[in-house]
């Protein structure tokens, strides 16, 4: 029997641990640390971090490479694939260093419930076959570190607020309907396909880090601005991660 | 000068607390604790737990009755009006008990970024002319605390999701285009506007407290299950709050 935790560490800044997230760590008998490539070698580095300056007690720490995606086929298609793989190397990870089952915890960028692939992974293991029992623990996610960052609330005064990705934005345009929105897992500017009008955008990227990057402004004047940032702390990184908002006047019967 | 943080503090349970919520409590001269009447006497007692269990130096707590919302008129127009009355409570403890200015804490239910009115009311303080500078420190929000118990992804693979309220449910219906909604506000049961078939359900209240209760199913049984279950509790506590997740099938073109 497998007990494992997916446990939310925010994104990047210890101090955004809960005391739940703590315990959990040390409650565990393994915790795994993926490794996603040196280009993003920072995670890691910030993942050991986290483990240093929180286990008090005789946790074991394994650390192992993620599969890399696919890149042909369709997006869901490469994904799904991809997260068939990342399930793989977790079972030969638990044969390996839990044969006789135990306390399992993944460590999980901001909150395991937001554009986060643990909990579909873990349903994989379910389905073949093996004895888990899955809690999570949640985690600030970088919307909650973008609008503290900014000092903003989310939503308009008893309004709704549409989270969606920058692919959606790309293919779809701005959500029906909608008049407030958060854009995450954008993989470069997809507010660039929007007629700037009337629109703020709030941005942040290293949200919680020691460089973290934040643009306000009128989308017109603020997105250029952004997309050249964005350029430049990604070549000086050689990775980033970001997410913002927008909202836009209700002038337009939106 | 007043130095304002506003500490999210999760829905309840003390462990949801972050490392920089805890620095915030103990770094701040005077924390505030508003009094909102007997029925929700729970929701000040944890407050008031709270900061027995982290407060380790010289912080003052200072409780204040909260005014009462005036229930005549547009909603909007007296969320409004009870706005400008909290802005007026907060001044007047911040001229008794910071009169030189100072650290000045609040503590905020879930997260400051969503459906809070703390960010709107700093606001108020500020065109009145208090020179405030307001920090924000992100905590645990009650959807959060909502898919980690019933161990749920929010957003459906690579797709979007919209946050509205019960409210704008009952009025407007299903937003248009979703597939995966959160509601909260809800101060009964809106979804029974809906049209279950289709649609599963996935409900908390009390949540990340010791009486959290949890439902979830079809909308057709579990929302008729939910909607006794939800007045037997509020019967039992004398207050209630809950929030909830639903999914509809994505064979309607939605």
């Amino acid at each position: 029997m497998i007990d494992l935790h997916l446990i939310g560490i925010g994104t990047g800044n210890p101090d955004h641990l809960t005391a739940q997230a703590v315990a959990a760590m040390n409650h565990a008998d393994l915790i795994l640390l993926p490794r996603k490539g040196s280009a993003k070698s920072d995670l890691i580095d910030l993942r050991r971090d986290i483990c240093a300056r929180v286990l008090t007690g005789p946790t074991r720490i394994v650390e192992f490479d993620l599969p890399v995606r696919d890149a042909s086929g369709t997006y869901l298609g490469a994904v799904n694939s991809w997260h068939d793989a990342i399930a793989d190397a977790w079972n030969a990870q638990v044969t390996e260093h839990l044969p006789d089952g135990g306390k399992l915890a993944l460590l999980v960028w901001g909150d395991p419930s937001l554009y986060d692939s643990t909990l579909r992974i873990a349903g994989r293991l379910k389905r073949w076959g093996m004895e888990i029992a899955v809690r999570v623990v949640p985690g600030i996610t970088s919307i909650q570190a973008l609008t503290a960052a900014h000092a903003i609330p989310l939503n308009p005064l008893a309004g709704p607020v549409t989270i969606t990705t920058g692919r959606m934005l790309r293919e779809h345009g701005w959500p029906k309907g909608a008049h407030t929105i958060v854009v995450m897992l954008d993989g470069g500017c997809a507010f660039e396909v929007l007629e700037p009008q009337g629109i703020t955008i709030w941005w942040g990227a290293y949200l919680g880090m020691a460089h973290e990057a934040l643009e306000r402004g009128a989308l017109a004047d603020a997105g250029p601005r952004i997309a050249t940032r964005r350029a430049d702390l990604r070549a000086r990184h050689g990775w980033i991660m970001d997410v913002y908002l927008m909202r836009k006047e209700q002038t337009d019967g939106a």
